[in-house]
């Protein structure tokens, strides 16, 4: 037997079933009219920038970057609710300025953007987070070339990172962003060819759940950027603090302490140097946000036995749930939190293995795990489907297509 | 510095770039309009197709399972190359109708195969390799409902295991096909029952390389699909052989000795017991058809440097090269076989990390790799891309989208 990770909480049990937003998971598919699902909670997603809100420093603005979920009903629930949107591509800014998002809010990061990416987020008044010295030149050419003046940060390479965090980006050579020992020549450099400056970008790591790891990174984080504005002799007008708040996932994760890391910021802040204090700060979170507000729906299609072991085939799978089935970004597959949907909150009464209905033994959605007895149509649950879930799997493998999705 | 995998045969230089089918690197990117690009070469697919038939006993049957690759170009040629196609799902089916495959010619393997799949394959004379008894009495139902014979055959979960092999679907527990020990009595169960029976459906494991393995596991298969005859006394109308004929992906593969493999059988098949004397006997190969095939194109965005590494950003990424950014599959991530395309066959000069375009640590294509020196514009080339590339990866991820894909 095998642990399931940490199912969230905020679900509830109506007439034995796991229920979303108040609502039944087999109402939910039998609206979908098909499995499987992703069902994203609307109340859990307000609820957790509420509690951000009311955990972090008042003057600390809060970003949501998409990447982790830019289902459109979505996006638009959360351009409501956080002060700006992050953003990794032409096509996600294409996607926020069909959620009416204006550019002013948008900011966009990554190591390789086209000259047709740079030129629409120009043109947009996106902030451009630099990722490099070339790319630098490549904005303020397209500006002249548009007449647009652009909105331009550097991301910063640091040179620490945020421990335990799931993926690193800060710390030694990177492909992101400009090594923190030459970023005060390019603010220089971009500041005297006439952009609109708009700060720094420091980013540290992923996925973290330890508290003190995260306020000794945006310590560092601050301390960095008090170090960097200084030696450019300006004060910085923002600072993107990176994100990094993760959720937990497997078993023996416990949530990140978020209190603690807010009432540290808070200290921090009543003390910020004078770089700094005029700055607008903020923050930039996308699973932290949406992770846990998110369930993966899938139905049970057979129920077999092999060699003494029982497994459960759905008709989900590695396609939706690629991270789940432990193939992205993992080197040892763990269980993430998993439930029969028909009968949650039943006391478990056997051994299972759940599989999805490709012809491959990578996927697995649940290894040897102590579950409820469930038959043919019964509904299974699939936790933390919230954040890369749908938009990080291959949904065309073996002819599947993506699922269904829906905000209720 | 580490190494890269081992680059197929049968490229060819022209000007100095890489080129495919006769065609450069540089003249492909341009007629597609776009980077990046896969490109498959229908000269090599049609040549791997003829070495094998010429390694191969001239009796067995070869298929090509499309879940490997089923663009359609390549579909299309395909099926008239080879015996008969094998799906995975009826996403699949669809396909292979499109390519105008009569269902006499495939067959459908999936663990988890819904009603409306099987309804659909039945009618269109498709055989259905059963994965359990459920399943075999769900694919009745329908078929006496649709006033159709269904043409069944049974998967096999074998006993034993292809040694070495890179996914291992035999040797205990599986979700797959039916424990070797039950298949004689659901055997005559679904012959009493009134379908066309199509024999057995052995596979064992994918991705090998060592003959020796081949060798013994399609022996072990012969004597297995003998064993489950003889006792549910009957000879076998077909006996597919499963696949697992892989190709060099990293640095000290070495490819698969077919010549070997190829008289091996030879020999068993002049011996065959009178259960498999009169069978019709397939393998089915998918990677080795079309991986070596297919290159990925990506076009170098920047240019840059970090704590003394140098950093090649593309255009391109793991959301159309998952296997070979190391996050499919793998434990520890190594190099693909990978080339500076529009300088192919230059000496290398300095070390360099390929990256993808996407904003995550894990979009890797080569890690401290040895390269000519290469600058914003060329084109680099990730090699083995024809199989498992463009459709096992997650394409929207990042707001990206699908790569262009061509057969020339």
């Amino acid at each position: 037997m095998k642990p399931l990770g940490p199912i969230p909480a905020g679900f509830e049990v109506i007439d034995g079933e796991l229920a979303i937003s108040g609502r039944k998971a087999s109402d939910l598919a039998a609206e979908a009219g098909r499995t499987p699902l992703f069902v994203y909670s609307r109340a859990m997603i307000e609820e957790r920038v509420a509690r951000l809100r009311a955990a972090m420093p008042d003057r600390l603005r809060i970003n949501y970057a998409i990447k982790a979920n830019s289902y459109a009903p979505l996006l638009d629930q959360l351009a409501g609710l956080v002060d700006g949107l992050d953003i990794a591509s032409g096509g996600e800014l294409a996607m926020v300025e069909a959620a009416g998002v204006a550019g002013e809010r948008v900011s966009f990061a990554g190591p390789g953007k086209r000259d047709a990416e740079l030129e629409a987020a120009i043109r947009a008044g996106v902030t451009l987070n630099l990722e490099g010295e070339n790319e630098a030149r490549r904005a303020l050419a397209i500006g002249e070339k548009l007449g647009v003046t652009p909105r331009l940060a550097i991301r910063v390479n640091p040179d620490f990172e945020l421990k335990g965090s799931g993926m690193k980006m800060g710390g030694g050579a990177k492909p992101f962003g400009v090594d923190a020992e030459r970023v005060p020549a390019l603010a220089k450099e971009i500041i005297g060819a006439g952009c609109e400056f708009r700060g720094l970008h420091i980013f540290t790591g992923s996925q973290a759940l330890d508290a003190d790891a995260v306020i000794e990174t945006q310590a560092n984080t601050l301390d960095l950027a008090h170090r960097i504005a200084s030696e450019a002799g300006l004060d910085l007008p923002k600072l993107n603090m990176g994100g990094g708040y993760g959720i937990p996932y497997f078993n023996g994760d416990t949530p990140l302490d978020i209190e603690r890391v807010g009432a540290a910021l808070e200290e921090r802040f009543a003390n910020l140097p004078d770089t700094l204090v005029g700055a607008e700060l903020f923050i930039e979170l996308g699973r932290y946000i949406v992770g846990e507000a998110g369930v993966y729906l899938t139905r049970i299609l057979d129920r077999k036995e092999s060699h003494g072991e029982t497994y459960l085939v759905t008709d989900g799978g590695l396609h939706h749930q690629l991270a789940a089935s432990g193939n992205f970004g993992t080197v040892v597959r763990r269980n993430y939190p998993l439930a029969i949907a028909s009968h949650f909150g039943a006391e478990p009464t056997e051994v299972a293995n759940v599989v999805g209905c490709l012809c491959t033994p990578l996927d697995r959605l649940a290894d040897k795990a102590h579950l409820p007895h469930a038959e043919v149509g019964d509904l299974v649950a699939v936790f933390c489907a919230g954040a890369y879930g749908a938009s990080a799997s291959p949904s065309a493998f073996l002819g599947q297509g993506p699922a269904e999705e829906m905000l209720v």
